[in-house]
């Protein structure tokens, strides 16, 4: 009766999937996490275990690590969600100026309405005058901004146009290691191929041109590198680049004609007195015309990061300099594919670049949040360093800027030799150990990458000041355990 | 001085730009949309026309189009994105209630944390809830339910799974002609094989299953047709599957081991007295285990379509059956690398799914709305349908459902001739002339398939009645001129 040609077989198995979709790699997600969930759902349960809660420090959500939102960003998208609000006297005058402008731009004036795929004209304009602003004076076109599914997205399809599927093995794609992992994914699905230059962590990760120079060489044997991405400030790394390396890097990628990118959803995120955010683009400007009119450059922002933290909205934006205009309209076809990015966030954003000025009632609150946000940032990147840097076995460069610790761990050779005899990554394992006994989630740093032999951690520094100083103390006391069980000391 | 080794080449041009993004055409946001744009800028600017607006009916952008949101929905989504309204008297406490339980699943309790990548938990159990109402009892688990940004991603998302990159050449997709050109545009950029399937206009666009044997034969010859899309209630044919139609695409999906990628976005769009919305969820658990327990099954719904028309909102779901649990867990890594689908729109998905019941208070307008938005467009279907037909040279199926007619036009050979002269389809030709003659927006045929030799156009019967008796009446005189010109009868 059964005339089904395969029976008992799927068509979809893990045989026949996309080669490359098997190949992707994605850590701040991966099998800690998923076991933190596990261990959430036992203590939920009644379960006990040496702790009573789960501390999540694997991811950069910043709502979710208890920090409140901008009053002023979330009055303006609710009003435009909801425009009978407009009515409320509850809501200043300020935000419904910018919602009313935000509404007037979008079809039937509703948030409802696919916006044109770039995003909606009044926000893309905002965004020019804004990076404008921020770069003092260099000049910024709308038409050159996009708005975007969060960075991600605008990260994803950017590689998307650099990397073509048939010859794609031959496309290089220079990245920092460690890397936000988004990149490594990218790249493996697309099947590119990963071209690894290495921070240098015994200079506050600094960026090394010498070490791009080896990376371009070495991969320009088996491979044909055409793109350079660079997250400044870093992730997973927090170190926040100089001017000097900066210009090296876009003289670099001038002289070996390499598409820019820079992930710069960290420009608001800098905590280190002696830092500073240089935006690729205003430095390009000052290395002067030959380059700021020939370097094909593209730099995201996001409503996920920064003082903000709306990672939920998914918004952002891309500045896209020097694209061939034919490239760039089959960059906006492939865009109005996917139809358009998320109006609520497209909003978010808008407020992001367009925030209360000192002349509006409304910017004494929105000032006062952001500063809290921010200070309250800062103290805990210095905090964190200080009580890292204490822990014997432990070295972790100045958190300089973004959300995140990336301190170096000694394993000792037999803890190493375990986690190989197990298959396992040792920093995999040791963070295992640490979720399992303290219940602390970070992420080990084979999942950004590292230079081989060297153990790391990646851990947000979100968390409350309470809850931080906790987790660094578990982390200490932890360390301390792990090296005495695997050096023999016990 | 000049050390660029390329001196005024770009690295991205249209030579080195992935070639499958150049393959990739997407007619709804094409040429003629462009054109439209540059139209109501020159009429903005003072410039004159035959006309004083431009009407688009070329995108299913019910809020562009002039309908009012939901109120109930909106007033969920405001209170998630700002919980201060939580106090406020004017919100009604069943929208109050779901905003609650929306928060309570998200992390810190806001909109602005990352979710889940597959989504809010309580919201895929509502989702799971919903459709186990819809299907009469057919068990729904909401394990199986991925939020999704807009149906789009997820689409691209399972067809990514199933389209390798490397032998991609040799997937076979099996999709409807004429077909929503998301479909056509994912395979290229995919580099799959477009494998139609011609619905027969001869019978209101039904679905033959004889065909279905042709296209999956004759596609045998040169690649794996492994996959077959269904759109149901169709667009760009707005015709609506029977039964018996729905067991014989899954009989002989079963037989040929194919996957299913149904796509049920318009599934509250159904207008004719003798046509009911079947999901092929609910067909399959009806032929029994042998076929509910076996076929691979993915179905998309949308916050896009439907009587909400919430497109900007980019929400969407997905329902995947019988997938292999090793697939499921890279569907999840997958996804994972994008972090999640925006929460404002999973919020508007609850609401669709979970919308004022009649003993709530609530209820009476939410149903006084939603029946007044698709009792208009069942008007307007009759309607359309009824002015086209009494046009010589027009001949248009019932719009049984879906949001869209897409009328057979008679073009004479004439301006065939000319059009191929021109390098142009002859229904662009024809389109063209429409919208610079009358400034009526609608979309060629060609951009969704057709039978050789056949032409179409597809336009929404989106614009209120007042504004599509006008268009129609437009279509009709644009048209008679046009076959006069031609026919040489002028
Ligand atoms: C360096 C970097 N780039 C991009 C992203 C993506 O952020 P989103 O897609 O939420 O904007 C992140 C998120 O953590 C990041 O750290
Ligand atoms: C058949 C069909 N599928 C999917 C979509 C995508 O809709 P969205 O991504 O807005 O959910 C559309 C939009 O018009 C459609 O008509």
């Amino acid at each position: 009766y059964c005339k089904r040609k395969h029976k008992d077989k799927k068509t979809l198995t893990l045989d026949t999937l996309n080669p490359q979709v098997k190949a992707v790699e994605y850590a701040v997600r991966g099998p800690i996490v998923i076991k933190a969930g596990e261990i959430e759902r036992y203590l939920e349960e009644g379960g006990t275990k040496p702790f009573s809660e789960v501390i999540k420090a694997n991811i950069g959500d910043a709502h979710a690590m208890g920090q409140k939102p901008i009053t002023f960003l979330r009055q303006v998208v609710a009003l435009c969600t909801f425009p009978e609000l407009m009515d409320s006297p509850s809501f200043p005058e300020d935000a419904k100026r910018r919602a009313r402008r935000i509404l007037q731009g979008c079809g039937g004036h509703s948030l409802g309405s696919y916006s044109a795929s770039p995003g909606v004209e009044c926000i893309r304009k905002d965004i020019a005058a804004y990076i404008e602003q921020r770069d003092e004076g260099v000049p910024s076109d709308w038409e050159n901004i996009y708005l975007t599914t969060g960075a991600s997205d605008g990260i994803m399809t950017i590689l998307r146009l650099l990397v073509s599927g048939k010859d794609s093995s031959r496309t290089g794609v220079m990245i920092p290691i460690p890397q936000y992992p988004l990149y490594s994914a990218a790249i493996s699905e697309m099947d590119a191929v990963q071209v690894n230059y290495y921070l240098d962590e015994d200079n506050c990760w600094a960026l090394d041109i010498n070490e791009l120079h080896r990376s371009y060489q070495a991969a320009k044997q088996h491979c044909q590198p055409r793109v350079i991405c660079i997250i400044n400030p870093g992730n997973p790394t927090g170190q926040v680049q100089s001017k000097k390396c900066i210009e090296e890097v876009l003289h670099f990628a001038y002289e070996e004609n390499l598409f820019v990118m820079s992930d710069e959803v960290y420009q608001d995120n800098v905590y280190a007195p002696d830092c500073q955010f240089h935006s690729f683009k205003k430095v390009l400007y000052e290395m002067g015309p030959e380059y700021f009119n020939s370097v094909e450059l593209v730099s995201f922002h996001s409503t996920s990061k920064g003082y903000t933290g709306e990672c939920g909205f998914r918004g952002g934006y891309m500045e896209v300099i020097n694209m061939d205009p034919e490239v760039k309209a089959q960059l906006v076809k492939l865009l109005s594919v996917r139809l358009c990015p998320p109006l609520a966030g497209q909003a978010a954003m808008d407020v992001i670049v367009n925030p209360p000025q000192p002349e509006e009632h409304t910017f004494k609150q929105f000032h006062q949040e952001k500063s809290s946000v921010l200070g309250a940032l800062a103290e805990k990147a210095k905090l964190t360093e200080k009580i890292l840097n204490a822990v014997p076995g432990i070295k972790c460069n100045p958190v300089q800027g973004a959300m995140y610790a990336f301190p170096r761990i000694f394993i000792p050779p037999k803890a190493v030799e375990e986690a190989k005899a197990l298959g396992m990554q040792p920093d995999m394992l040791y963070c295992l150990r640490l979720l399992e006994e303290t219940g602390i989630c970070v992420v080990p740093g084979s999942g950004f990458g590292q230079k081989d032999g060297t153990y790391h951690f990646r851990m947000t520094i979100l968390p409350s000041i309470e809850k931080l100083k906790v987790l660094l103390g578990k982390v200490r006391d932890f360390h301390i355990g792990f090296l005495k069980e695997y050096s023999g000391l016990e």
